[in-house]
């Protein structure tokens, strides 16, 4: 007989903060960051999370929380893990870490969750230029489907994920992110293009020690002291898969992730309800605390013989997914589009950003013809199952990319 | 009794060139490219197209015709046709065009198609910079499924749809498209921020008399020459809808154009047997002759009702999309991700269009490892219904595209 | 290059007779039927197929040429065709013939089918004890869609296939089936369970002379007289494949077929534009003429190495099938139940058929309450893609079905 | 601010017998069961479940258990719930009760379940005369996912679902019931047109007070002597829904049923990891304990103006079910025929009973031919989300009948 309950291998008690909880969390990468447990290849076990701001954000009609959040605080993370084979040998640098999601959903008793755009001076959002306000919107669990007070007419079901699923990386490969984003910083707006607003968000989050959250480490001491400031920051998804915000990563999927340091350290967080393409309003999914049940297998050596190292390094790789044949799927899709055209009616080259801008917004016009507001509409086409597409990416000058959105999330008349 | 068979307005021989048609083609928008045809609101009609490039490609195994390609000379379209209701009063500008594609397919006795991918000097595409040569694969028809004696081990069924469904530009629109395309080419490289070698792609094509076709009107005349001067190249899609290449805008789907001149003028070409999220190669999808059997309906003053500018003038729109029920489905996907951090291990900010080039790059890689070359993986993702997704859009400073691959193009073990 | 375009080898005319074609057409199943042209091993072919009846039916408003149709002469086949490998061996008893459905559709310039439903006195229907009268339903297709002026309100994508697919039986088949038959006539009412008018139905339609077509054969030669005597009505599915009227065996698919006789003899026909599970109305798939594109492949000895006898001989078999990656797909469904209790009350042990009779009596019901007669909802429900399920089939004593109906086959709002 | 977490109407302790559980089970149907909680319209409750023998199957490799197991006693079900409106006031007869299934799953700390076919004597299966030995198979969950010790190289998502949802038979209804099944016990075998062999299984099962469960109703008491004899046995699915056994009623389905007594008297129990179309080894789900998360809508009145009676009173109805946007699809299939022509060659009319043990049989001489024994394949395809339609009803004398085997349900290689 088989074990058949996933180990609990990291609990979370909502009540309580992220720096008090029983496993101490992280909220940074770094190799140092020492792990909070052992879980071994093809034992199933389950991790609890914290939702992204570690509850920060309340349930009620305000958006002042989201108004006031400390940007140096996201994403509360539940690991690292160490991950060893049935010899107790752990993952080495070189590996490929299979991670299976088994399961995964909301944690039992805080079935809730929000979508929120920032303050333009506060991180903003995809549409800031448009939507400079931080707005919010709650939406609660009934099962598989989402609906919220504050967007009604809607309800539909979750295709749940988490939106960070990633390794520790190395020393080398933390050093390359902290530089190369520390550049961009730099140079400045000089090496942005993106429609004039966009240039009021942040071009990156450098390390600070600020809020930083390191599991095990005592604050204060000298080391502590040195990681929190090398420490990179969880807003981007980069080589170690972090922040990727791949919605499709749900039930049944499978990540493959290049292990940079002994063990692989895993971290999980950021879970979603649900998202949509692009996570537009950028708290835009349903973000919430809640579980994953997963299943791991290091495949020795399978970072060189099935990553693709892109770039200067052989560190410049990106993880691999499969998705699962469990996703839910929607047969009627209202499409959007949009091109390379700014707001201005300036031509941009191939940009499929202006272009994703350009569908957005086209859909949050059409979408608020029929009693929503603009915001409303913005909050819900970043955490609705909607697809955001590349169409087209050769046809000069403009790229074109589009928006689909599932017909099925608007209530619908059933048999009554 | 209702009349059965679609109407043929336009009828392709094959053996023929674009100019030798019986009802003449046109490669270029404008105003005053005289329709050669009248269709009528709720008939079901069929127009038959050339291949993009009008029959310059020959089913061979040299990449020289793709090469000698003139750029001027794409896309021949079919049309345009005036569009009236069932009394005759033609569509007027700020009506909306709603144009179901009821059935598409090659040409009886066409059946085939190719792939192809410029040199850098004449066109190139996405991945010039790594693939500067041509490259060509035929396609064989099987049905619905394609083959290439080039890229073995692989058999799909094909997403068929039109590279091009568009309306004709008013004069104003047009002065519109020709002057942001020429203030883009003029600003030049420091206008630009993608990848340093797509640099050596052409920024925008702007009007020439060169190899300009325009159905009825008479070559060389002096409305011809100004005309011929004015007319926009059909490259990139634009607010008419025009080179949109959306995969998925096929059999069963319906698009809603603008009208921006009385009888809104339709036009269609460049069919697709089959084409991936990006049309990366960019002579990229299935390209093939073919029909398509449409029907139309006039929404009048639906354009202001429905569509939704954005920009400086109330042509500013996008077209919207519905699909239907019939898309074909895949339950599998292998996924590739890519962030926006270049080649050269730059740092871009919330760049869709490099994290897009990186996931391609990343697949090109990893499928290469299975016994192909790259080019050959190239062109096949170019063409194969894989999904190109815009998965994040705000985690500064990575954007994350993702590419997914549906595993049932393989091979597969049948029951035998 | 491959040859690209499907060889015809058997031509329509649907203005001629089914007795007047040029290649000549059969209505019955027997192993001295003649083949009618051969087709080798991995060769794309053409095969044109009369509707069922052979034309006798009109696209009017009339059920009288339902109501007097000759129940002797249907299925009208195409065929047989010798299959050969490539060095011209021709497929022998005991392989395994595996045809691939490339392509099919309605014939071009006769795009319009019809359903239809039987006096109870010739030949009736599933529900023929609450509909005694012959109906019809004239579908007209637009592209991949067909509507009914008979049936307003509902539009549907056909999900076309072949009722009939099947290779000639041996001499020995024919014998058995002739037998199993006649015994079932001559035993009478007292072999009947099913509620009790349904014995008004013929319980088998044994071989005749009457209306018999054999092809290639002269009619009134003493072979003919021989052959006609002896060969199998075409009704029935069987051993050979035949009459599966499979819904689901469309564009992309598969079916392994038994081979029985030199050639394998392979006949198709009774094109079905759309059908739904268990085409209750009998003449009840939307019956269209049409055309059909092959690719065949002999599997050597494969009868024996993947067939599975069930019965008496090793001739016991039954065709597989594969449903390839293109079917279409429905998200939402309505779905009405039965129980194997019938109209009367009467408990029935386990018995689908009475279940599945319940399941549709009761989708009648509820959907003639929105307007529609009892009538055209028993022919809807027999030509749209419902799906007819044996959900439970062990809980003693009630077998349980459900019929389940996309709901996207009514009209739905639009964007406009 | 919503309640945010389903309220526990009936929690279950799988350590404890059912009469021993807090709230009283029950595994009977009878209008004077008493309700064992209110719920109201609207309120998102939490049900909680034995599996359908309360215990009585054990997680080892023996089929002594299932070959012991004691018929009278299953299936154990939780409830009855009473359902009132937002006033309080309860359902009434004639009313229709819509119920919701927001989730669903397995009891924490209880993942696993097994498939079970019986011995001839105790209740056997679908094809008892071709497997007449008990056989068993425990199944693991990983999220998602089963798999069974038992039944190696295979794994699948579960389609979950509840094999019981139902409401309490009113008296009238009761006698219908008690009545028709006795009528058939007592025709006995003549009665009878199956396969022979399948004579052996008990053609009902008659109330019997032995290892009768009344729920809150004191054992002993001449009123629970008097229901306990009259009360309906679980095995089959009935008028008020019941053993239904409908794979499909899972996540984001909604079942409409008729209400016969006041308060409605919802029970619900037999939950189902997964099941196949027809369930056909019997105890042939994978049987589990689990929880429902479930919302009552009361539709006043919409008994007769939803539900279509067939048959001698208004009782005689059936439930109607919705499938929502979220079920698990699979994109290739193996299709497996049967034609109601039984192993003895003999010839039925119309059976889909027979037909569809015919398809299954084919697939289980196919799947055997590759390592497994038939006993495994007969429990796989009772127990795996294969699909058994009814694909022709009408062309007499053949039903045809399909199963349909998802391929992903076998061990895929992966992208390692």
């Amino acid at each position: 007989m088989a074990p058949l309950t996933p180990r609990l291998v990291v609990p979370i008690d909502v009540k309580k903060q992220p720096w008090e909880q029983e496993v101490p969390l992280h909220n940074r990468w770094h190799p140092d960051i020492p792990p909070v447990a052992d879980v071994t290849q093809g034992e199933l076990f389950r991790v609890e999370m914290v939702d992204c701001t570690g509850g920060q954000v309340r349930d009620d009609d305000s958006a002042d929380d989201i108004k006031s959040l400390d940007f140096a605080s996201p994403h509360y993370l539940s690991g690292p893990l160490r991950v060893v084979d049935a010899e107790g040998v752990p993952a080495s640098p070189g590996d490929l870490l299979a991670v299976e999601i088994c399961n995964l959903g909301p944690l039992p008793g805080d079935e809730w969750g929000y979508t929120g755009t920032f303050e333009r001076e506060h991180g903003g959002g995809f549409l800031t230029d448009h939507f400079p306000s931080a707005r919010k919107a709650i939406w609660y669990f009934e099962g598989i489907y989402a609906h919220s007070p504050q967007i009604p007419g809607v309800r539909f079901p979750g295709l749940t994920h988490p939106g960070i699923v990633g390794t520790a990386p190395s020393a080398e490969l933390l050093n390359i992110w902290n530089q190369r984003e520390r550049e961009l910083v730099e140079a400045g707006h000089e090496s942005l293009k993106l429609c004039q607003v966009l240039h009021q968000r942040p071009l990156a989050s450098l390390p600070t020690s600020h809020n930083c959250l390191l599991g095990k480490m005592q604050e204060g001491t000298a080391e502590w002291e040195k990681i929190a400031n090398e420490a990179a920051r969880t807003i981007p998804g980069r080589e170690n898969g972090g922040n990727c915000d791949i919605k499709n990563l749900s039930r049944g999927s499978k990540v493959y992730l290049p292990v940079f340091v002994e063990g692989a350290n895993l971290s999980t967080g950021d879970m979603h309800f649900s998202q949509g393409d692009g996570e537009v309003s950028f708290c835009g999914a349903i973000e919430m605390s809640g579980f994953l049940e997963l299943k791991c297998e290091i495949i020795r050596g399978g970072m060189k013989e099935y990553l693709t190292p892109i770039g200067p390094t052989p560190l410049h790789v990106n993880p691999i997914f499969e998705i699962g044949p469990v996703e839910p799927r929607f047969s009627e899709w209202l499409v959007f589009e949009g091109i390379s055209v700014d707001e201005s009616g300036k031509q941009h080259f191939l940009d499929a950003s202006v272009a994703y801008k350009r569908a957005v917004l086209n859909a949050i016009e059409y979408l608020s013809r029929f009693g929503y507001s603009k915001e409303q509409v913005y909050i819900l086409l970043s955490c609705c199952p909607c697809e955001g597409r590349i169409s087209g990416i050769v046809d000069a000058p403009n790229a074109v990319a589009t928006l689909a959105i599932p017909t099925a999330i608007f209530d619908q008349c059933t048999v009554t």
